[in-house]
């Protein structure tokens, strides 16, 4: 059997072995409580001031501005919902954008309930919002604006720079969220360049483990803390510090920083060369997101198929050993066309048969030889049996 | 340099090897998200599935009663705030204690921000809550009664299943959730024997890693999600899943429940012998908690010393080598007396000077003669010192 050629890092990637290395001795030797007074709890108290400083210094940030969570959904329901806790003198309303990360909408969606306005601004058929548009619809009520640097299903690389000079300019009290799950790996993240207050982040999509991602804080940022209890995280989120896993999220984030150019040109390759081929050896077939690969995550490609469904491609590939998503790997399961290609205006149709393809640091050619091979014939074989065709 | 012996497993647990080794595979090799369709992906979810069940099993209740968090502060936050949350028609009381951990007591204060009511049960010297105080303190409107199942401070057990029974009796609506971090490794705690709706746990206190935690919620009690985002945890709790985590925590909790009598009785030894010695040894020694050794945690000795600060007799025994705290880890630095000693009716003074001792499976009798001898010397030194004495 050959090997498996997997094309999903943007729902998940492969664990580096020099993060695990960097963790095990979080579980070997200092695992001690951080809160303690004694050798074992300051071994593993440095870990985690280290891991914060190293972040910090990473990010050009104070490592006061770090709160490290539990991943990117607790970052963003922490960002969302902490902010605007602390403001609701300042305002009662926020600013977002048709695709973002479900953590962010559907954590919207509550605070509408709680009554709370939301604005979302339409984007565009590449999945593109104008800063002039988010700036033309602040109010001076407006507490929150959160749009995603870079979407996950299509990969469009937001102006948030843009975006958050245009929100400044017109209200400075306003404050500036960005999810940058998906941007991390790739592109530059720093606050101060970005210009934003909150920044979501997570371990899991740069080669590190699962459960550990932070929210940057801006200093003078008000926060509400969402999880009460001790003090830890200066009281903005409490619970025993997962120090391994702090470890962990600052040796990845470190490796992705230090590696990002190369490993962006890497992905980048291998994603254009897929895209000459398959739109040379597939009819029907339509690219979702940016045109200009410039605008859009070096790794991400997101096709549809005219007269075939999504879910068969996935099934089809992952027998011939091709690991690949539809797009959101969290709403998997569901028949509702992505809300994001339904945001950018594709056709229903089309958007039923959407294939993210997304690159990482192990695939290489001969990966991007073989999807070019097998994925015409799968497409050609279930338009075959496909009733409409 | 002597060994150091570690005496603070209620703040956290060394992580067995065995733990670690069942995690290893899910950062090497089943690292996909549990969300995907295809083979990496299902490997996840299968870890995942397996976990949950295997958890569900020692517990004797359904995978889909088992929720997993980050922790146990998370698991209380999620309890107190999402059965409120879902209940708001059938009531607005919630019935407690003052000497729950702090990720009850700070999340019944938010509650009590919010528009509800918040009794708190007083407790004898000892730590005990008396059944028929909380059934009498029940009122129509009484959603949910929290009451832990293990002092954390002072080790006293509680005797949850009548309380639970009491609160049934007369309000069957009423939810009655058990904060069971520190039983975990000593008690029974299945649900069907506490006859209680929730129970949080976590992992590190029961040798494995942190970040890990769960909620019990029995079938069909409705709890609002505190953190949104995609459909994990059927809705309960978004973010992609800390596989590694769950089997982690579903392997930490087979070995507590399989080697709990065995592990019980050794600390249970260790303890009773430590406490012998040093009664016979310190005069002025105070024992907090309760008298009867069988109605506490059996690896608990929770002490304090007329005359003398708590915080002074950590440092010198930890520059003897012994790791020991003053309580609650989530609390260090504080210079607050315990709200715990507080409520029990325990001197300001003296509440100052405790010291809670924790005992663990790599601790053996060598251990207790070092303590035996060690701390009588940290005292007398002490006391020499104080400007009281």
């Amino acid at each position: 059997m050959p090997d498996r050629i997997y094309l999903d890092h943007a729902a998940t990637t492969p664990v580096d072995p020099r993060v695990l290395a960097a963790m095990i001795p979080y579980y070997q030797n200092a695992w001690g409580n951080p809160s303690g007074i004694y050798m074992e709890a300051q071994r593993a108290r440095r870990g985690l001031d280290e891991a914060r400083e190293q972040v910090a210094g990473l990010l050009e940030c104070l490592p006061a501005e770090i709160i490290f969570t539990s991943g990117g959904t607790e970052s963003d329901n922490l960002a969302l919902r902490g902010a605007l806790a602390s403001r609701s003198e300042l305002g009662r309303h926020v600013i977002s954008t048709p695709i973002e990360h479900h953590a962010v909408l559907h954590t919207l969606e509550a605070i509408k309930r709680a009554g709370c306005d939301v604005t979302l601004i339409p984007v565009d058929s590449e999945g593109f919002v104008e800063p002039a548009a988010v700036q033309a619809a602040l109010r001076e009520d407006t507490a929150l604006v959160t749009i995603m640097a870079a979407n996950n299903e299509v990969g469009t690389l937001q102006p948030i720079a843009e975006i958050a000079r245009a929100v400044k300019e017109r209200n400075p009290h306003t404050l500036v969220h960005t999810d940058a799950v998906q941007a991390a790996g790739v592109l530059d993240i720093r606050p101060d360049i970005l210009g934003v207050d909150l920044i979501s982040l997570t371990a899991h999509k740069i080669y590190g483990p699962k459960g550990i991602g932070l929210l940057y804080v801006r200093r003078r940022t008000e926060l509400e803390p969402q999880i009460l209890g001790g003090s830890q995280e200066r009281e903005r989120r409490a619970g025993t510090e997962n120090v391994a896993g702090a470890v962990a999220f600052a040796t990845a984030l470190e490796l992705a920083i230090r590696e990002r150019e190369q490993h962006s040109d890497h992905v980048r390759r291998l994603r254009d060369n897929l895209w000459l081929d398959l739109r040379e050896r597939i009819d029907g077939l339509h690219l979702n997101g940016p045109v200009d690969f410039d605008r859009r995550l070096p790794n991400n490609l997101s096709l549809c198929f005219s007269g075939v469904e999504g879910e068969s491609i996935l099934l089809q590939l992952d027998m011939a050993g091709i690991a690949a998503s539809s797009g959101s790997a969290c709403s998997t399961g569901s028949t509702e066309p992505s809300h994001v290609l339904t945001a950018m205006g594709v056709d229903s149709d089309l958007a039923h048969a959407a294939v993210r393809l997304s690159f990482g640091a192990e695939n290489d050619d001969s990966h991007v030889d073989r999807v070019a091979a097998e994925l015409p014939q799968v497409i050609d074989r279930l338009r075959s049996l496909s009733p409409v065709a």
